[in-house]
């Protein structure tokens, strides 16, 4: 057999425990009931243990090394890049540095889940020093092996190709534009009248609505399906993608447009090629372009007023006991676009999330860079939430640089990819709109059109191609803000 | 490290990978959609590969000589036993008769599905020869390493320590009285007046009361769960017990006692010592102690009137809108011991169904042995229903012989188990009511009393002994079929 063919069987057998591993994680998040943790735990750990030692056992760098020199096709390079990638990370890090740092970061992770609600910096920082420290030295070690700067090392995790000097030069832009921006919408939107959500809305009700928007944004339910876990995800396999939401009875719009936004993450997996199902290469193309995805669905396509009109009427046949008006386009329309300046990320509207990014990405790699201590964290997010946003987070820890779990395990190098997400999306939308009348495609509700754009353009191109040559042959040209903040003026001004 | 503690190590590997295996074998069949069927079963495939290779590494029989010359407690003697066994029925059957007995049933099993409906003995019987063929060579293997039989040997997979002389005894001892008993009780039934569900008994409802059956019953919710199933079952693991059922909108009856029974099943699982957990000593003790404890909650508790008034009243508070008189307890009452001759075994009642299993036991004995030939199977068939319950299959391939799955893949052997449980929990429950006044505890609804036993004497014990000594310290005797018969006569006439 030759070394190529033989790495893709090893590719292959690695997939399938990554299929079992994704399947029980999602169980765990949305079946599990609490008594099953510990030995679901050690059995999850044992399988980890067990694809860990799959990605490096010593015969793949001959492999390599042989495949290299075999005469391949296009596709096959593309798929040998994507498995050397893949290897690439999984060896790189030494194995004592990889359990020293996965025992800080769940050690300090969940201390953080009661520190970060008695607002507790001293304590969190005590073990967060170790995991910076730690991550700091497992950015040393991938930069040595990229040829990369420490934190773009640590960004290559999941953006690979995407280097932090053209993201500094790209949110310095936004910079110079969005707080202004905000404050403008702001005002212009203090004079609407709103009418919100009151009563009861029911779980299943609800859940009836959400299944009922997943089947127009044709959610593919012979590979996949919804239910619930305390923090909604898209998790399983691409022929088999598992969604959750979360319901708060409360109100109806928040898990509605949350269904919206994983039905994106879920829509792009199951159009994956499956001609490269189980390679690496046909796996999603980076954190970024998937955002990018659930960010078309949510914000694209989800907070468009013609959309809305779809969400209206469905709203409407769901909650018949309760005040049509309130569901009325014009209404709903307002209460998704609504624009607020707050502390926390999460629930941060589609104009000032940027800014919480940007606050984080300019942190992160100086910390990462070793150019500020990890004490300097509080006071430099304080000073950048009062620059960007105009709120003070003074002794605010909680709600300020306590508040993400990103940072707590050494997740660094992440946040970028929610605003890449939004601006491909924004990218995207632009170039779909030149050959596509999106708006009456959304209008009519019969929206293959516009799937089918993402299903050729992105979807069924895995990781064959770089981010900027997916970007630049779907749009004609690599990242261009210039289109996110247009699409912002349109929509808010 | 000795060799016993690399013993007990090694187990617990394997174990941690056979939970992932329960998991995703009960996500496949109660959650999972159509299309993620040919990725989950490469998964499957190659997990059950990785823990059949960790079963058969060589390092393990070192191990076990070693370990069988240290010096270990009666406890971890036990452990020994149980580990070497669940080794030796790994390594017993060489690979490739193991791939083709896997082949072979698959290909049967798959065409049986649509050659059941067809009526197609013919058809079928072209792919059985080869499953029975391969059988026959298994059970020659397993009978010169066991020095059994060859159909004892395939028993010892289901039922250690039962031999087919003892059950023949004990069958035949059934054979005297039951079909005369059969006919008393339809005699005598045939004059009771019955209500049947009518109307709708809507999915939602049918769940909700099922799961307050399951509290009556102490399910521990913090270690398992209940969803939906094309076929009923108990899986998942002692620490996270997934049990299923099947609505049937037309009534409620099977449903709710399908729920008691696999409740029986769950049980066992949660009460598992877990001092033992993840070694083979710690599970449950044979098919036949399972089916005891399913049947236990069934047969003996959940068809006996002091707990069918409970059902009754539940009933009446998850139905209001029915006709009450359908929910009283005599009506139940008659409703759940109902008897009629018929062809299926799984539709078949607590009286009819031991002549089910001992016309099955006595053919694959006989076949097994290669007394018989498959071809001879469906006139035995026919013969023995005649004989047992008055009714011919003749030319009727799709209700006589052809109606089980178990043969079709060529599990011989498993049968007995039924019958066997039957009569363990009927001689559990006669143990039980020396020392208990069992018939006030489930008039009580305070269970508690009942499980304790079953803790104390059963669930608790794990593997750790023989199915006769659990028997025997449970009850003062090893089997006696006496038990069950005076349960049926008490019953019935
Ligand atoms: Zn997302
Ligand atoms: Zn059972």
């Amino acid at each position: 057999m030759s070394a190529f063919k033989s790495l893709k069987e090893h590719f292959q057998k690695i997939d399938n425990f990554a299929h079992l591993s994704s399947i029980c994680g999602w169980d765990a998040a949305a079946m599990m009931p609490t008594g099953g943790n510990e030995a679901r735990s050690r059995a999850m750990a044992e399988l980890s243990v067990h694809v860990h030692s799959l990605k490096t056992q010593p015969q793949l760098a001959e492999w390599f090394d042989k495949a290299s020199e075999q005469a391949l096709t296009t596709n096959e390079t593309a798929q040998l890049r994507e498995m050397k990638r893949s290897w690439l990370m999984s060896n790189v890090i030494p194995k004592e540095l990889v359990e020293a740092s996965s025992l800080a970061g769940s050690k300090c992770e969940h201390a953080w889940r009661t520190q970060r609600a008695d607002n507790d910096w001293q304590g969190f920082a005590k073990n967060w020093q170790s995991v910076v420290a730690l991550s700091q030295e497992e950015a040393q070690i991938r930069a040595q092996a990229t040829g990369l700067t420490p934190y773009d090392a640590m960004l290559d995790i999941y953006e690979p190709g995407t280097s932090s000097e053209s993201l500094t030069h790209t949110f310095d832009n936004v910079k110079q534009w969005l707080p202004n921006l905000i404050d403008q919408v702001i005002d212009k939107q203090a004079q609407e009248k709103i009418i919100t959500p009151t009563g009861t809305f029911e779980t299943n009700k609800q859940k009836a609505l959400g299944l009922e928007v997943m089947k127009l944004l044709q959610f593919d339910f012979s590979h996949g399906r919804l239910d619930e876990s305390v923090h909604p995800f898209c998790g399983g396999v691409p022929t088999d993608v598992r969604i959750t939401t979360r319901y708060d009875e409360n109100e109806f719009m928040q898990s509605l447009m949350g269904i919206v936004h994983e039905t994106g993450h879920a829509r792009y997996e199951q159009g994956l090629p499956t001609s490269l199902a189980g390679n690496p290469s046909g796996s999603a193309r980076s954190m970024g372009i998937h955002e990018s995805q659930s960010l078309f669905f949510e914000m694209q396509m989800g907070r468009n007023a013609s959309f809305i009109q779809h969400l209206s009427q469905l709203a409407i046949k769901h909650f018949p006991e309760h005040n049509v008006k309130l569901f009325e386009t014009a209404n709903l329309n307002q209460l998704y676009t609504r624009v607020k300046k707050d502390f926390i990320r999460v629930d941060a509207d589609e104009l000032t999330y940027p800014a919480h990014v940007i606050l984080r990405f300019e942190i992160e790699r100086d910390l990462i860079n070793g150019k500020i201590s990890y004490q300097d964290v509080p006071e430099l997010w304080d000073s950048k939430m009062q620059s960007y946003l105009g709120l003070s987070t003074a002794g605010n820890f909680k709600n300020g640089c306590m508040q993400d779990i990103h940072w707590t395990d050494g997740s660094f190098g992440y946040f970028p990819s929610y605003t890449l997400g939004a601006m491909y999306a924004a990218q995207f939308m632009a170039a779909m709109n030149k050959t596509i009348d999106v708006d009456a495609v959304l209008r009519s509700g019969e929206l293959t059109p516009i799937f089918d754009w993402l299903s050729n353009n992105i979807w069924s191109k895995g990781s064959l191609l770089s981010t900027d040559e997916l970007v630049k042959q779907a749009t004609g040209e690599t990242l261009n803000a210039d289109h996110f903040k247009q699409h912002l003026m349109n929509r808010y001004l």
